[in-house]
């Protein structure tokens, strides 16, 4: 199948041209506290984080950006509003992207400048229009939105660069997917998607799973950013999760797990939070099912590398469908989680 | 617009034609204990329930329906499997609907005795088919998933009984979607949409907003259930979450809230918590924006009924776009508390 987007290279990533989609994240710490930053952006790296931004509201925040980039494995975005000094401060320190706004950038002979520091350095430049941005709500935001992106892009085109990410959020799921399928129909350059200020946790893993996930059915998207009010090490479980339950990314743990009602007699609850807990880290591609009795319980453990499903007070342990023990409620977990370990050791 | 699907009457509600789209839920509850029972489904209806259900594995617990049913407010349904004496006792405990799996009750005699008294009692029957259900996974499980609907269909539907809901569940997001796109061509019967064991709370809420939400965006779909092994009142707020962002349901606090970066100065997650935990149980339309620094504040803000942005240990106070007070952070939370207050009181 031909690609929907080119293939652009940042830091020793690659995002578009049929590439896996990556997950980014950005750092919530303030950027001139280059410890504080650059811990957030380990911890980030280890939750699978491929890429990272950080806010750069001063010339000072950008001065942090070179030893911020050494001391960490993924490629580093600048984000950058308003000052082109700043932009420039940022590329000549190595950032490995600029996020900017051309037209809130305004002049054009600084544009030009800018588009011609990221060419020397090959890296690529994000233009993002998001619905906050207009002074006053447009008519038809969606057709407004599209303008808005392909406006910014001339804008760079103009001067002979083409090494483009583009993006068009909002708060609003149906507003992002509508305005995306038509800018993907416009351009070929990779499309960085997601919907802003998605809200606190619970929402905006709603909102965003569902205007994020709906595109990327639709074959629309390169890169992801779940916007949560929270630790960003939510955004990137959150943009792995979704990814998965697409198939566009493989292994992991994968819980299958039934929500309980009446006919469960064991604490299931309980048994999914600690199986979570203990192998959540798991990468090689294992699918649990913890069901809590039979009427759903073999049918799905049947499809799983193992499952449990609950009894009276006991549960049974299944490995592709076959039982392997019945285990008393009290050795349920500890029997379970025995078999969970042989099974990933087999498969490494 | 010429609705998918007809009208099906549930107790005091109506599923399909056009109707809004129900949030559902199940209890996690043992059926028997109805003192515990009665307790879940009256947290449920506070919480925006417009339908549960119940599992009903014997005899005991289907004995216990009415005594449930006259303490509660909102139809409700018996999940059934297996034992068609417990279908039949559940009918004539007076529940509002019936949940069945045709063919697991298998004998065609006693499949017609229940329909007729279901057609008796004018509740109709809710024919499920979950790819657990299957003894072998099938090579192409969506051709599957969607004969196995038809043929409980045609089950009932020979005996007459038209008062009928489908649902297809499996807990796989693309099958899900792909399953019910199908059965939504061939039938007009209300549709019920879930991703069954859709796993922990944040696991399931990024994998069934996917499923349920595209399958809602393409206007399939009249009653949804969210399925986490969780608290059921979870289920409920991420279904009345997912239909408010897909504009299928008005009113209720919406929180607008930017993820924070470094160029934010405030403690944003302090203020979108305590409103949250504050103004969650708000029923009229109100969309606050909570943004932490200028570079989207102000824009989002200007779209929202009442918006705050930080700024350098402070923050400004916006009404419909336009700057009501400045505050200084320690006293942020209380000046916005206020305001929010008086807009909530002016639009009673």
């Amino acid at each position: 199948m031909k690609s929907r987007s080119i293939a652009v290279n940042i830091g020793n990533r690659t995002i578009g041209g049929g590439n896996p989609i990556l997950v980014q994240s950005m750092a919530k710490t303030d950027t001139r506290d280059v410890v504080s930053t650059v811990n957030q952006i380990l911890r980030l790296e280890e939750a699978g984080c491929d890429l990272v931004r950080v806010a750069v509201p001063d010339i000072e925040s950008a001065e942090a950006l070179s030893k911020i980039k050494s001391k960490i494995h993924i490629p580093l975005i600048a984000d950058v509003h308003f000052d082109p000094l700043i932009a420039m401060e940022s590329i000549s320190q190595g950032v490995d992207k600029l996020r900017l706004n051309p037209s809130n950038i305004q002049d054009e002979e600084w544009i030009k400048k800018i588009a011609l520091a990221a060419k020397n350095r090959s890296i690529p430049i994000r233009v993002g229009t998001n619905l906050g941005s207009f002074k006053k709500k447009p008519d038809n935001p969606v057709e407004a939105l599209v303008k808005n992106a392909l406006d910014e892009i001339k804008i760079l085109e103009s001067v002979d660069f083409n090494n483009i990410i583009v993006s068009i959020k909002t708060s609003d799921a149906i507003l992002t997917v509508r305005a995306n399928e038509k800018i993907a129909e416009l351009v070929r350059y990779p499309l960085h998607i997601g919907i802003t200020e998605a809200g606190p946790k619970e929402e905006s893993l709603v909102k965003s799973s569902v205007g994020i996930g709906c595109l990327l059915m639709e074959g629309i998207g390169d890169t992801i950013r779940y916007s949560i009010t929270a630790d960003p090490i939510e955004e990137i479980k959150a943009g792995i999760t979704l990814l998965r339950s697409l198939r566009l990314r493989k292994g992991g743990l994968e819980i299958v797990s039934c929500p309980t009602c009446g006919r469960c007699e064991i604490n299931l609850f309980e048994i999914v939070k600690q199986v979570k807990e203990e192998f959540e880290e798991v990468d090689i591609p294992v699918r649990v099912a913890i069901m809590g009795c039979v009427v759903n319980g073999p049918g799905e453990a049947a499809d799983a590398d193992i499952g449990l499903a609950g009894g009276k007070k006991s549960g049974v342990i299944f490995r592709k469908g076959k039982a392997v023990r019945i285990v008393k409620e009290e050795h349920l977990y500890s029997a379970f989680r025995d078999e969970l370990k042989k099974l990933i050791e087999s498969k490494k």
